[in-house]
Parts: C-alpha cells; sequence; structure tokens
C-alpha cells in the first residue's frame, strides 16, 4: 500500500465542499489496481478466468483470483458455475456491477480524446 | 506501492478482447488514493490548498502537495499565483481535467444510487 494508507479508515469520512463520500470510495474501489481493467474486460460480456487473464496482460493468475474475490465481495461481479465435464465458470457483472457501464463508457471517451499517446 | 506494482510498467500494454489500454491508463490515474476526491472538489472551481485540505478530511498536507502535483503533470490541474500580499495560490482544472467532469458525475450517481449505506 501507498503512502497514506493509515487514514484508509477515514476515506468515507471525505465531506464538505461538495466532496461526494459515496463517489471517494467508488472511485477508490473501481481504481484498485487492475480492477478496472476487469470490469472494462466484463461489461463487453461473461469471461472465463483464462479469457480475463488472455484479455488482461500483465495480470497475473494469483491477483486476478484476488481482485474477482473482491469485486465478488462488493457485489459488482458474480461467479457463475455451470455444472458438466469440465466444470464450466464464468464471471459476470451483477446488476450493480453492470450500472458502472455509463461511467465506464464517460471514461473511455475521456482516455481517448485525451490519452492518445499514451 | 500494492503487490503487482511492478508489472506497472505493463498497465498500458492491456490489450485484446475490448479492454481498452486508455481506459486502463485513466482509471488507474484518476483511482489512485485521494486523488479522486481532490479532482471532485476542484469541479466545483478553483481552490486554495487550505480549502482543499478542508474539503477533504483524512487528507495530509504532505500527500495533497504531492497529488496536486502529480495532477500538474499530468496536465489536469493548474497552479495558479495572484501576486499580492500575501500572495494568493490557487489551483484550477485544466481543460483537460474539466473534461472528466461527466465521467465523475456519472460516477457520483453510481455511488449515490447503490451506496447510499457506505
Amino acid at each position: 500500500m501507498e503512502a497514506g494508507s493509515s487514514t484508509q479508515d477515514q476515506a468515507v469520512e471525505v465531506s464538505g465542499n461538495g466532496v461526494c463520500p459515496h463517489f471517494h470510495a467508488a472511485i477508490e474501489l473501481i481504481g484498485k489496481r487492475w480492477t478496472g481493467a476487469i470490469l472494462c474486460s466484463l461489461t463487453e460480456g461473461p469471461l472465463r478466468f483464462g479469457e480475463l487473464t488472455r484479455a488482461i496482460s500483465g495480470l497475473s493468475d494469483r491477483l486476478l483470483s484476488q481482485r474477482l474475490r473482491e469485486l465478488e465481495d462488493e457485489g459488482l461481479v458474480e461467479r457463475e458455475v455451470e455444472p458438466g465435464t469440465p466444470v464450466r465458470v464464468t464471471y459476470a457483472l451483477t446488476e450493480k456491477g453492470a450500472d458502472l457501464r455509463p461511467a465506464i463508457e464517460e471514461l473511455k471517451q475521456w482516455a481517448n480524446r485525451w490519452q492518445r499517446s499514451g
């Protein structure tokens, strides 16, 4: 964790002068390392673990597992197991996760307008 | 920095399957700890350092300085010095920073819809 993590518990106390505490919590949730990329991938539809790994280069299996678990805990992603041989496991956005699409789309558009050289 | 930071240089290489590398870079920029709250505060208009400190409880002066410098380096925030006694320094969004408003607004709305209990 970077400097400032010791004040993490205070993150939701941001207030006053127009700063929205819910916004702060939300941006730090979806801005967490790799989380945005995972959510962005899943906006296209459900994916299997291996498909996510291939979609996001540089992301290790271990960290992908951890992030998916966090996103499940936050109610943004759901893990679906289809019985069979072999078992097929897919990850999909929940209603709450899918509702992030407009925000993701706006940020994508901003990024494309300003970071072409990125 | 958290686990995975060693792959930071690969962050902009995310590709394939609909994942947008520019989006990934953008979300990790504005999702950095406290950065979202600072940008959100400045969407209301220019603020002085002390006003930012008061607007965002839990954020130290040292870390606010660091984040403002990073945001200047990224071209999202500009520091304006008005001569006088005492000198008046304000921080304002640049055109690039102000262009984040629609994305911030969408995320605010999402946060208010889903995280009222947050």
